[in-house]
């Protein structure tokens, strides 16, 4: 045990639950020890109180003449239920071979101390840093940050930076340095079809009246043709079409096709013709299904026709998609679809635009260069489906890319029993920041 | 108040609830007030016990050269809840202008009592009757009849008769006599959609892999095409097509359109082009969505990519469809619509035949006399498009034909709160019952 392996194990023994409030005191604690820590390395910190929990702040003492990177990670961690399913206790870090399991490990305790040291080595050995450094460590990422968004309006100008990095993605896999430079948008919307003004006897009406089971289910077949193309008019009209390098350098990765069959134990894979599962899942809009309900859904059976039936759809979009047009569109085409014999009630939800930045940016460019020298290997550029809202809070306020420089591995459990992190990603993790500061002070 | 109104009302004051155990006693004592009834008559009675409420038969002397008539009718009658939306007391028989208020007053009490009496008026008229009649009186028909089968198949003999007459369906308005001659059949399924093997995040997997939420719609969206018409390969095949006489007869009823859309409330018609309303719902085969479900159906949002989904269906028959080939040829139809991505589970529900009778038969024709002699109208010919399991069980153990000589009116509200039965109503069933009996004698 090196002495960071030490420290790095009394970080992950505080259980810093952020959504049970009976571990309030240990979120609380989890991020006092983050304030020592930092103070020790002579940061300049702030506890800040949110209506949850506190947010740590640490800055190096800031030079006017070098760029400023904010670091962003998160100190609280996902409950531990089932807790029979962990082979060790939780909250006592367990190291077995390369692996520590505990609770955070890797999401996100294991990244952001990483980063941590990095920062720490290169005070001790340089007594300097070659760029100003913000680290802001929030305890609410697990509850889904809603303090984070005020806090970095609040604080704008204090967070002023040149660029963002966050170790909270996946690599591709074992020892493959990994820059994730996109993440899929999203637009959520409920529908409802209204048929008869009651449920009714299938055998003394059925033939003669709409089934909003029936239509709905018309509405959602309508929105695929059969080579999974999605047929809402105007839907792709704003889709960047992926770029030649893109294609080649996913193409390039382990099997995608493979390994998402593999990873959902789905008998085939199903998406819009012409694309790979990787293509499909990164770079390409979709149209789901998140939820369909109607009519009689217990045992045995029920002769009715429902009175009503719903669906919930969710959109992931790309680069340019606009969020508000895309329900617009889609809207537009439910109404098309539904007949006039039923009457369409929608509701739209949440969106948020897809957050894509130029891996071959000067920024893009020193990350890469970075991952090549903390793992000896070729950097894989990727994106990945889903959204990270923060990123785009982050975009949105401080006007500045992020970096998504992923330490978790494909195996590592996060959310699951048996979370674990590698002390060799661990390790790459403090040697990758070293490397990031330089080459984004050589910048 | 006639005599036969206050010892009808006295058979109403019964509460014979059959699915409420609470009431056992009280439809016992209402099986045994027709024991009474019929034996003042002069009838033969029985009174048979069964693992729920007892069968009443009651028979007139049999005579060897005359016709039997077996009369089907139920002593039980559905819940009064919501009790508070009654306007009177459920079981405190209430005449206001022609309307009897009580539960049970149309279904099914008024109507066969109707029969009891014009059998009593013919017997008290001529010391005997035209046709041999044995009353066959159940407790159980607002729970599924689960006696009744065993029962005809055990007294076969006893029961044997040449035709079976059932006042417990509709007239298609006051005054208009109607014999209903035929119903559907039924097929029922439940399938399920199975894909991938855990419910997964849309954002990371979504666009490369089957969302059973997705794939239950689109089978469901193959059902039929644009024009309402089934696409399962061989549904029509057996299907006879409606006569040109029933098409007309139909065509001159009270408008089925306007009809099918106020009771419904439905905002337009969806069916198979080409037909009427009515001749949708009585002489055309359907394929209904009775429930379908997937996913998240809470409220809010909950983007996930739901492991399966299911759908129940249901098929309405009409003769000659063979319920059993209907199902294998759904089956097929589900097979061949499910995409090699994901895999079908299909379990095969309860099904019955449709049945029909010739209105133009002897027995047909005397019915049609009746219903003219009683209501001095023409009758007019219809089909139901629910089923009635008991008068298939009828035809498949005595081996007789029924004439449905409903006496329900459009606004009497069976099985809901103020349920009523016209005294007009009351005395043209007895009227009709003493000419059916006359009819068939001489038939």
């Amino acid at each position: 045990m090196t002495p960071q392996l030490t420290e790095f194990f009394d970080f992950l023994r505080y259980p810093s639950i952020s959504t049970d409030s009976k571990h309030r005191d240990d979120v609380r604690a989890c991020g006092d020890y983050l304030i020592r820590k930092f103070n020790d390395m002579g940061l300049k910190t702030e506890l800040h109180e949110t209506p949850g929990h506190p947010i740590v702040i640490a800055r190096s003492k800031p030079k006017p003449d070098r760029p400023t990177v904010l670091i962003y990670g998160h100190y609280d961690v996902q409950p531990v239920d089932p807790v029979d399913e962990w082979d060790t206790d939780p909250f006592e870090p367990t190291l077995k071979g390369d692996k520590i399991f505990c609770r955070g490990a890797t999401d996100n305790k294991g990244q952001h101390y990483a980063h941590i040291l990095g920062v720490e080595e290169t005070l001790k050995a340089h007594g300097d840093l070659p760029v100003n450094v913000i680290f802001l460590i929030e305890g609410e990422e697990e509850i889904g940050s809603p303090n984070l968004a005020p806090f970095l309006a609040q604080h704008q100008a204090d967070l002023a930076c040149d660029i963002c990095a966050v170790s909270d993605t996946g690599m591709i896999g074992p020892g493959i340095p990994t820059l994730t430079y996109g993440l899929r948008g999203i637009a959520c919307l409920e529908f409802k079809i209204h048929g008869p003004s009651l449920d009714l006897h299938s055998g003394v009406y059925g033939g003669a009246v709409p089934n909003p089971a029936t239509i709905v289910s018309r509405i959602i077949a309508s929105l695929h043709n059969d080579e999974g193309i999605i047929q809402v008019p105007g839907f792709y009209d704003s889709v960047v079409p992926l770029e030649a390098w893109e294609r080649e350098m996913w193409a390039s990765l382990p099997d995608g096709d493979a390994a998402t069959l593999a990873e959902t134990g789905a008998p085939g894979l199903w998406g819009e013709a012409g694309y790979t599962a990787l293509e499909q899942r990164w770079g390409r809009p979709t149209a789901e299904v998140n939820g369909v309900g109607g009519g009689y859904q217990g045992e045995g059976s029920k002769t009715v026709i429902p009175r009503e039936a719903m669906a919930k759809l969710s959109f992931r979009l790309v680069p340019d998609q606009d969020p508000k047009k895309i329900l617009k569109l889609a809207q537009a085409h439910l109404e098309q679809h539904c007949p006039d014999s039923c009457r369409l009630e929608v509701e739209l939800g949440h969106d948020g635009p897809a957050y894509v930045m130029d891996p071959h940016s000067s920024h893009g460019k020193a990350a890469q260069r970075a991952l090549q020298r903390a793992f000896e290997d070729e950097p894989r550029l990727i994106r990945e489906g889903g959204s990270i809202p923060i990123i785009q809070s982050i975009k949105d306020t401080l006007g500045v890319d992020t970096l998504l420089l992923g330490l978790a591995l494909p195996d590592c459990q996060i959310h699951a029993p048996n979370e674990s992190f590698t002390v060799t990603n661990f390790e790459a993790g403090i040697r990758l920041n070293r490397a990031l500061l330089e080459e984004l002070g050589n910048g």
